[in-house]
């Protein structure tokens, strides 16, 4: 059984998730935070590409110490599960993911991945090898799914984000729009990739739901149903 | 007196206002194309960059009969003026902006602007140099304030609201985002340009409205007043 999937993520008022220098930046203030503390907080795992990691060296930790204490008032572990789609095996071993909090890491690495940087995140994490260039997300989703991931949270960052939304691997949208213009032909933005070239291909969405939060909106969106 | 200045563009939920092909997409829907030509017909001025021309040829004009009659009723005429941002003089004299409606259409070049274009340019528009080498859009605020218009509306594309949103040109922003995802590291955005690398530039937004339109969202942000 794959796991329901919550894509969440914050952008410009024109879809940036940072500015062309991939410099890390404040979207949305206090109560957007702790909304994405709550969410990663009531999921069993959570999920970002290695681009994030390597542009931000994220812990992905769970930090506030309340919502620590439910987790494990409830029988949790302190940390959902962290886990990395690292097709080429880059994660660097000192990462700040390996250092901070406690619980499972778990980095998905393609099959031509160099077996050197294999063996030595093999040491600080449960590596996995799942498609054979790249990662393959559906073979992902039904392993964490065996592993008991039953609500996964995926982070980012546009690269991952394109593959979740491409092939239609993902139940909802959660996306913080903030009150700025960070502009830029070159800026990252919420979905990034290869992109679609006909209408016929897009992802479709339903909306579900929109709330103000901080100077800006929370739009939820679910998968339309085909 | 500069004219109040109202960007409306369409998004789709991931920031993208087409494919990376630049091929027009539909992001809205009849509801929302109906909002549109409201507003363009309470407008005195609709402006567009030249790049939005050459990848469309768009009439800009008022096609509603109820709304042009409207207009005429209230003693204007059938159409806004059609203003185009065109520092090069790229605007080709048989383009539909010059075939189809009535009323002024008025081109903006620069100072450098080849001479025979803006030539043939001048039989079959206004044409108004203003900025050396690039159009300077404060002098043609002022300039269209000076030829009466009170209200401008400004479509697009990407590379002109990056001038407008970065240099602060502006009163609204009217976004509608659409519930489907195009992707694309080259699709154009909502704003692209040269983008800005630090979060002091950043130009601030407050939330006005949001409501729901077609299957998506209008999204209205004033300029943030410093």
């Amino acid at each position: 059984m794959r796991p329901y999937v919550i894509i969440n993520a914050a952008m410009s008022a024109d879809g940036k998730i940072s500015t062309k220098e991939h410099r890390q930046t404040k979207i949305s203030g206090d109560q957007d935070f702790a909304r994405v503390d709550r969410l990663r907080a009531d999921c069993d795992a959570v999920m970002v590409g290695i681009g994030t990691i390597l542009a931000d060296d994220s812990s992905l930790r769970l930090k506030n110490p309340d919502l620590i204490a439910e987790r494990t008032a409830a029988g949790k572990t302190e940390q959902p599960m962290r886990v990395v789609i690292d097709s080429r095996a880059r994660m660097p071993p000192d990462g700040d993911m390996f250092k901070k909090g406690t619980g499972q890491r778990v980095i998905f690495v393609a099959e031509t991945a160099p077996p050197d940087r294999v063996a030595a995140l093999a040491e600080k994490a449960t590596v996995i090898s799942a498609g054979t260039d790249k990662v393959d997300l559906t073979l992902v989703l039904d392993k964490l799914g065996e592993m008991g991931v039953k609500k996964l949270m995926v982070e980012g960052g546009a690269t991952l984000l394109w593959s979740f939304t491409s092939q239609k691997l993902f139940d909802e949208i959660r996306i913080y729009v903030g009150a700025l213009i960070i502009g830029g032909t070159d800026a990252p933005t919420f979905v990034d990739g290869s992109g679609f070239t006909r209408a016929e291909g897009f992802t479709r969405l339903a909306l579900k739901n929109v709330e103000k939060i901080d100077d800006g909106l929370l739009i939820t969106w679910h998968k339309k149903e085909e």
